[in-house]
């Protein structure tokens, strides 16, 4: 009986309210936001960004707060610009894909082909494909739990290298979105080793549609596609950690990660400043109820995530040998959206210590998924060194209007939801520190 | 009792439906959008706008298809760029405003002093604004009749003015628009002669939000900015007219307008591409009837309304002897709003004229304003030689979410609320060019 509580902790009622009575997650979010904005990876906005979060952490009065160092890729954007050339002249919005190579000097120009999918790409075969830019129409869509962004996330860093691989000179992809800006909605791009390195970019949707149309008319679409953007040595970034020392449990740590860096088109208020706040305002609510967790929680706000998960990959390669301390690890990565699911470690959705979680998460709504937690992106690099994970999932619906764009700014967060999104996290924090069960099977 | 209609003519009845049932309104605007977009004044998309309405009018079966020259002002954009440099590093999305000078070579650094109106930027006088850069602080409410944006538009024409005539070397307005976008929305600014012509820019409404934040905050803002653009010499648009010529009254002139010329930024489907197909497809509809009108229908598609009404300013000077048969000018310029007030000549809310129009468009839900119309910006040079106005007020709730930004596209366009809006403009100019009654007072 999830929903009876009874006779929980009132510090753990204290903790479901308090979170949204007494946060503080809206003031630090409109001051990372305003102070500091985008956090891109390698430029003087990443800096700014980890001073920010060690002096936040400090002010929470957490402890061992210290950063970590992260070898980070780089890349920058420089200048994009595409043009229609037939059966119309007019310019396209696009913004290169993280990690994409340059035009040539000059630009490109060259016939366009559309197609939905990866399949559609294939049956062309070389002879449709070759010398051509390709265009990936592919529609995503608007789902609470966000799972559109499983294949549209995959179409954006592989379509790339399929389209290399039929001869294509260039590829776009219509946003990976669920809003019809023209902002366009950037993410990484993944060159496969034996494809060549052809330049690709993001279309905005209103763009890609119209490109759609055109192509859908029968007529012959030419573009052309100038991209600046160049990668770049790589550098050292860092993480930054914080600890609410735990007490009979204290080596057993409830790890609690987010990124700090964005994308560099918007401010990533959502992506991932509102995951960081959740982290920094969790570590001190728990760190101010009146009993002491038994177990020690660690926040972690990581480098590079965007552009290569450097943070994530030097955490776990750092902290290896203290893998089997780590109770559990969990990451807030979808934004401001109201968590509505919790997800246990693999085959514990049936276990005493997912009845004590759901118990507690289930006042504010929050179901117990029967699947297995996957965690984020950040803390993947755990999961080899059998690290449990546990998720909460939060609603993603606005999620992708705003993820990865130049609309990732504060104004497109809700207040409101942000609150109810730390009540969830903060007490599944505070109850993975106190809890006497086990979590790894 | 305007929703009495029994006894109206068949031919109304099945205008009022059909131009929902068989408009073609949506097509002509996705060509429009597609085989031409932008259409900003001295760029070849202008002259595309022009050949396309020619081919437009002469499919559509319209008489008298024809070009009038109009002098335009010309402005060119070039590069915006804007950063602020204290108390943070970051960028925020700035968009010239129309007919600004650009900054000096290299781009202007100043402190910067936010104030939500004119009264305030007078109090703080000379002292508070010399060697700054000046923002105002506007935010325009959401109105379903639109009217935020006449003193929101003013704001936008000539706080410059004010602001330099204080000393201040720039002026930054937030958009006169009604959505969070990072997408400026930009528009004319017009330099008052006794004013010293200063750079100005519209900010999208985030980063307009953001520049207040870091001043009530008490901390110094510094900016820098850097605006390409430059006037250049005017030269020749063209108006596109074509007519369903009239019976017994042939001489009297129903004048529909819109304006084919559009902003840089979008590609003008709402402004006013929604109108020149409201206004090509009112025709056709008018001319396809049963019965010939008694009025000859004139449909004006203007030249250079966002830069200057060139075009208007053509039309009155090249008609100037004809004004006096002109029974009624009306003009559609707010996008696919559906109607829902009519607004008869000055004085005329409760002639007979008033109560047969009414009678003809409640039906579709449109009631009378007693209020006088007031045209559009391009018939406006025909109120000074007499010629009486017909308004249709159209929904204008989400128009300014889009209106003069990047983000004026076919996607952002309701092809319901058009073919709507069409139903409205078809049955008023019909009921016009047929009716017995005057309406010149």
């Amino acid at each position: 009986m999830p929903h009876r509580h009874s006779h929980e902790a009132p510090w753990l009622r204290q903790l479901r309210q308090g979170a949204r009575d007494a946060s503080r997650a809206w003031d630090l979010l409109v001051s990372l936001n305003d102070d500091v904005g985008p956090r891109f990876t390698g430029t003087p906005g990443e800096a700014a960004g980890v001073a920010w979060a060690l002096a936040a952490a400090g002010r929470a009065g957490l402890a061992n707060v210290r950063t970590e160092p992260a070898e980070c890729t780089r890349w920058e954007r420089g200048s994009a610009r595409a043009e229609i050339l037939e059966p119309t002249c007019q310019s396209i919005v696009v913004a290169a894909l993280g990690g994409s190579v340059p035009t040539p000097a000059g630009g490109l120009e060259a016939e366009l082909v559309v197609v939905p999918s990866l399949d559609a790409l294939q049956e062309l075969g070389r002879a449709g494909v070759e010398g051509r830019i390709v265009y990936i129409h592919h529609l995503m869509p608007r789902l609470r739990d966000g799972t559109g962004y499983n294949h549209g996330g995959y179409l954006r860093a592989h379509a790339t290298s399929h389209a290399a691989r039929l001869g294509a000179v260039g590829c776009l992809v219509r946003s990976i979105a669920t809003s019809a800006t023209r902002a366009p909605h950037v993410g990484m791009l993944f060159y496969e080793s034996d494809a060549p390195q052809i330049p690709a970019a993001a279309v905005c949707v209103p763009d890609g549609d119209l490109l759609a149309r055109l192509a859908a008319s029968g007529r012959r679409v030419r573009l052309r596609l100038e991209l600046g953007c160049r990668s770049l040595p790589s550098g050292t970034g860092h993480n930054v950690l914080a600890e609410v020392p735990g007490t009979d449990l204290a080596h057993e740590i409830v790890l609690f990660g987010a990124h700090l860096d964005t994308w560099d088109l918007g401010r990533g208020a959502l992506d991932d400043g509102a995951g960081c706040v959740l982290a920094l305002e969790t570590a001190r609510l728990v760190a101010e109820l009146p009993v002491r967790p038994r177990r020690t929680v660690r926040i972690a706000l990581f480098a590079n995530e965007e552009l290569g998960s450097g943070g994530g990959h030097a955490y776990a390669a750092a902290h290896k040998d203290e893998a089997g301390q780590h109770f559990v690890a969990l990451e807030a990565d979808q934004g401001d959206g109201k968590p509505w699911a919790l997800r246990m470690p693999e085959g514990q959705a049936q276990s005493a210590a997912a009845r004590h979680l759901h118990t507690a998460l289930g006042p504010l709504g929050i179901a117990l998924d029967p699947g297995g937690a996957r965690g984020g992106v950040d803390i993947q690099p755990l999961r080899g060194l059998g690290v449990p994970f546990f998720d909460l999932r939060q609603d993603a619906t606005r999620y992708f209007d705003f993820h990865h764009s130049a609309n990732d700014v504060l104004e497109n967060v809700s207040r409101e939801d942000l609150d109810h999104a730390l009540a969830g996290f903060a007490v599944a924090v505070a109850v993975l520190a106190h809890m006497p069960e086990s979590l790894r099977g």
